[in-house]
């Protein structure tokens, strides 16, 4: 994927997290991709549903076309008109909307407005992080940082 | 947790990744929790490694501040000096940072600068849905809506 913001053009440590804010960290990008990721393709309907202002809407999903995340395709010739669908890597985001949720269920709201299930057996589902040598669920103060990048350590970049 | 942002100060859909997005979606909040939860708790050092201006990052800190996800530490006298520590609810983000880490592992850069393994093993650590009645991990499109707000579908709400 070619998105439109290489390590380079960020500031502070290089960091996949930081990559990734360059491309959905925008206010309404992860709205937009929210709703196409609940079935609604049509321009009208993720404007009406994130309440976002239909000109940085439209601005918004133009960058996410661009970075690879959402792509066009034309429902009607007369007029020219468009539905927006995920990419690969759009449907891949899908898990962080879900961390979003889970934080935004037990921080940020008085009662979840939706709660998802598992289709398959109607139980609770929840954002964990897996360990694929052991099997455990790990949690974020056993993480170990492994740094590949030049200067990255716990404590930043290399010094000027 | 008290919000500065209520449901009812938020366009669109009610929505807990709305919520959260108006707590931690502006740029740089996410990546100075990323800095505090890498113990780096003073401002030099969050403003190096994020690369956020520093007047921008103050504002986001305060905002941060009042939202429960950070508290300040005095430990300086002469002259007041504060550190930056996560509330329970901001490390509870950490499952956010990764997930966005996660993603932008595999779409956003070329190479991981960094990635986390588990401390007890040194396996890879993945972010998955996990299913606390059948113990399963669960796909993005297993997942089923169980609304509670009033006019919550998955085309929206409520037509006006």
């Amino acid at each position: 994927m070619t998105t439109s913001s290489s390590r380079a053009d960020l500031p502070g440590r290089p960091c996949s997290i930081a990559s990734t804010l360059a491309v959905v960290g925008e206010k309404w990008a992860l709205l937009a991709v929210r709703e196409i990721s609940l079935g609604n393709h049509r321009f009208d309907a993720i404007a009406r549903n994130t309440g976002a202002p239909r000109d940085r809407l439209a601005a918004r999903l133009r960058a996410l076309e661009d970075a690879g995340v959402v792509e066009r395709r034309q429902y009607s010739e007369r007029p020219p008109r468009f539905e927006y669908h995920l990419t690969a890597a759009g449907a891949d985001l899908r898990l962080v909307l879900q961390a979003l949720r889970s934080w935004g269920d037990r921080w940020a709201v008085d009662t979840p407005p939706a709660t998802f299930v598992h289709g398959g057996c109607d139980g609770d589902v929840e954002v964990v992080l897996h360990c694929r040598g052991c099997g455990q669920h790990v949690a974020p103060d056993e993480l170990r940082a492994r740094t590949s990048a030049p200067g990255w350590t716990r404590t930043g970049p290399a010094q000027a």
